[in-house]
């Protein structure tokens, strides 16, 4: 292995799924499996087959999947103390787990296995060293992982090196040193990890594995790579406990793009972002907009000064190329902002505001809206609404006339019954139209589509994706706003519009209207003239 | 000034105010002032008078205020090219602030004060001279900004500490080296600070302000600290563009609870989570659950193991003790969880659960609604009335038989009016009471109070503060399910409620029931069997 070849040990399904609000189901595991495969890193650690069904059931189907770059890995601990390891069933599940690598945790201080697994020293050492044997014997490429690992060594550091020493013994081809509560600061990384380097016989890897207490995993793992370790664990988007894992959507481009190491496959590095917000998801949990490299707004210029500079020379304030990791640059359209960011940002979607009058009367409409409670930053297919009615290149799709929703709950153990009337008017010619739906949202949508697809067949393929509410603080006395966002898609895109309302229905209403508006420009459909409406092809 | 003395120096007000979706009203401005004093920062940067009037006003009112730790600074930058100092309105207006120390930022790079400022290099080195100087000559402190300081290093590096020696000769006592776009790691900052360091009169304080695009901003500041800086710039809960700048809840106890040097009065540190939590709340953003030190999740513990190992020894998983920092450990109730950790979560708010058959009701009960959505992770109110309704613990309050909203806009310029009906029994007698407003949720929030409030009086000082709204994923082609999230609160504390349903107006019932009979419970309030009703004392 060249010396400057990182392994990453991604470890998103087994450590990244303790963190809080992280739930993979068997399924969004197998499917990050792959993807983790495609971006090409070393290692997945799927999980503890040992620990619970789901677990073992992922491993029975990854062994048909191919990776064509990373080995699965079953991870697990030490044998129990009173067991031989070849009767312990949670080290023979790693073996029935069919997985090519095994990872074995163990102890590192002498004081926790006493206190945790009331192991004697001794004791300890030989649960690790016949644990690995035990699967390096089945054929198995065992990983050693040195749990409190920095702890152990302030302790005695003699016995921690007892512990790697062990491992080594059992036949594990890497021991990765674990900064399990977080705890250390880089400089100490640097120094302690350098004389485990120097300790360690020159054929076993050495890894890290850290944890974000004190804000400083990747840069701890940084440190440690310095002092010569080659295997580096950690998770997608720095998921997991407390303050999460070691995030390698950071470290992976700060090594591939900062130093001279390398982590991936030649060219895989620009599908991280799609990585990190496939992980997101997978995981139902909302995007870190100011993840460094990945995020949403890692690369967005609000201020008009910086948007002047980056236009000139975008690493005045970009330290890399956005297009590196799958990324791109967004002008902020906020407040602060003036003509030219407006210009710029109109211009990201065809529209042309150069024209002063134009620019102009788009900032101050702009403004007006923002004042109100909208927010475009994250709404774009609105922006694009609104950009076009300031300029009267709007098509009039449709007029809403009135709407009413109802909800009901008649009796204690009754169902809530969800019931929507709009009245529109379509080319000149007005439609009442009622429907009921799951809940107010969706009573509203169906009605409105059920009035809208007579006319303009192709939005039966729209779909509502996501809906968020946020209440905004009143502002002068007023009444509390609500912003309501909308995530919705077709068969090609995915977009999202907003809605600013005192009342959250009417807010939905808007930002469904938005949605719908925008399917049938991007669909390039031109409005209904006819008084009948266009049957389904 | 003893040497393990660190000032620190808040940009939350000014740089901080650079992020995404972050936007300080002037009152909000002025209360994080005074929060930020509180807490014993040395410096807090109010913002740029000469670029808005909103700043200049606050630095009006902020005259007013006595500051007991910090002092107020200025921002601006160097005076313009073709003008004279005392002629430039930008550096007449730090002076016309009235804040006692003004921060100039100047240009590093030869390269950029050309392309941006079209300033030769001597013009640049004359500039920055001159603006401190004219400031000094007023009697301000000055503290000087080396923009791009490390780019420029890389490019002239004598220039550069020409440009450092021209502020010290135009007066200002502290330079501070900027990392602008946030590209440097940990031990390149670590190199050239010592330089820089070696370089400076030993008169001259120097700084550091780093951005977190590489990840990193919290040990790159660490590192500086290592080689000799003292000021240390940041923000709260690390907030800026882009990717934010260092972090100053987790630079702060970094530096006192794991090195010998000291940022804050003694005994202040555990005012940090409170400080973190009021700068969230005045952003209008939602808190960083799982950031370092003062995040919701930075002490949480999930799994059953490890819940069993902090028990034992706390350090094992937690770095520091919550408490020094203000916050607290927190087991989370979840899926994986077990009886133990329930019977632990549940004794945290008083609750005996060891008896073995109410364990495992509680156990089955919460588990139940899991599946359906609930989650009382983050709504404790609710999982304190779950558990005693488990153990038939709960006081009857009243009981629900059924409600009706109405939302509706009549015309395309009609206000849209909602109104809602609920239909209560309290002690066995029926009420029908009905309440108009500004939403559904309001309306039906209103009802019930009205409804409530003759048995009850107390709860006239409850009222709803936030009211968050997810879409779950639909299971096994179920519909979609919304979880509603309502945090109240009364004079004395705050809770948070959960509800579940298909239904978005049957969720805020559900939440919005917790959270009534959650206030009732915690002031000790009896059930009322009056048929008539308590009337107002």
């Amino acid at each position: 292995m060249p010396d400057n070849k990182i392994l990453i040990y991604d470890s998103t399904l087994r450590d990244g799924a303790q963190g809080e609000h992280v739930s993979f189901s068997k399924d969004d595991k197998l499917r990050i499996a792959v993807k983790l495969d495609e971006l090409g890193v070393a290692y997945i650690e799927g999980g503890w087959p040992g620990s619970n069904p789901r677990d073992f059931d992922f491993f029975r189907e990854a062994a048909d999947l191919k990776f064509r770059y990373a080995k699965l890995c079953a991870f697990g601990c030490t044998r129990r103390k009173d067991l031989a390891a070849a009767d312990d069933p949670q080290l023979v599940s790693l073996l029935d787990s069919g997985a090519p690598v095994c990872t074995i945790v163990g102890k590192t201080p002498a004081s926790q296995a006493q206190e945790v697994l009331n192991a004697s020293p001794e004791e300890n050492l030989a649960m690790i060293r016949e644990s690995c044997r035990f699967l390096a014997d089945a054929g198995r490429e065992v990983l050693f992982d040195a749990e409190h690992f920095f702890d152990g060594w302030r302790e005695n550091r003699a016995y921690a090196e007892q512990v790697l020493t062990a491992a080594c013994e059992g036949g594990a081809s890497a021991v990765t040193v674990c900064d399990t509560n977080g705890g250390l600061l880089p400089l100490e990384i640097l120094e302690i990890t350098r004389e485990v380097r120097a300790f360690l016989p020159e054929n076993i890897i050495l890894g890290i594995h850290c944890h974000n207490d004190s804000g400083t995993a990747v840069a701890d793992t940084i440190m440690a790579v310095r002092s010569g370790a080659r295997l580096v664990q950690g998770t997608v988007n720095g998921i997991g406990e407390r303050c999460g894992n070691a995030n390698l959507c950071t470290i992976i481009p700060n090594f591939e793009l900062k130093t001279d190491f390398k982590c991936l496959p030649p060219g895989h590095l620009a599908m991280l972002k799609d990585v990190a917000d496939f992980v997101w998801e997978k995981a139902n949990m909302r995007p870190d907009r100011h993840a460094p490299y990945v995020g949403e707004s890692a690369f967005a210029h609000k201020a008009g000064l910086h948007v002047d500079a980056v236009a000139k020379n975008p690493f005045t304030f970009e330290h890399v190329r956005p297009e590196s990791v799958g990324n791109r640059r967004r002008i902020l359209i906020s407040e602060l902002s003036g003509k030219h960011s407006l210009t710029m940002k109109a211009a990201e979607f065809g529209i042309d505001l150069r024209d002063s009058r134009l620019g102009n009367a788009g900032l101050q409409e702009l403004k007006r809206r923002e004042r109100a409670g909208y927010e475009y930053e994250t709404a774009e297919a609105s922006f694009v609404v609104l950009m076009h009615k300031v300029m009267n290149l709007w098509p009039s799709y449709f007029t809403l006339e009135g709407f009413r929703v109802i909800i009901e709950k008649r009796g204690a153990e009754d169902r809530v019954v969800s019931e929507a009337t709009v009245k529109l008017s379509v080319g000149g010619v007005s439609q009442l139209t009622a429907a009921e739906g799951d809940g107010p949202v969706n009573a509203l949508d169906l009605a409105l589509r059920k009035s809208l697809e007579r006319f303009y067949p192709a939005l039966r393929d729209v779909s509502l994706i996501d809906y968020k509410v946020r209440i905004l603080e009143s502002v002068n006395g007023t009444a509390a706003q609500t912003r309501v966002r909308i995530q919705s898609h077709d068969s090609t895109s995915v977009w999202d519009t907003v809605g600013v309302s005192e009342n959250i229905i009417e807010a939905s209403w808007i930002a469904l209207a938005d949605s719908v508006e925008y399917a049938l420009f991007k669909k390039h459909i031109a409005p209904s003239n006819s008084q009948e409406g266009q049957e389904p092809s």
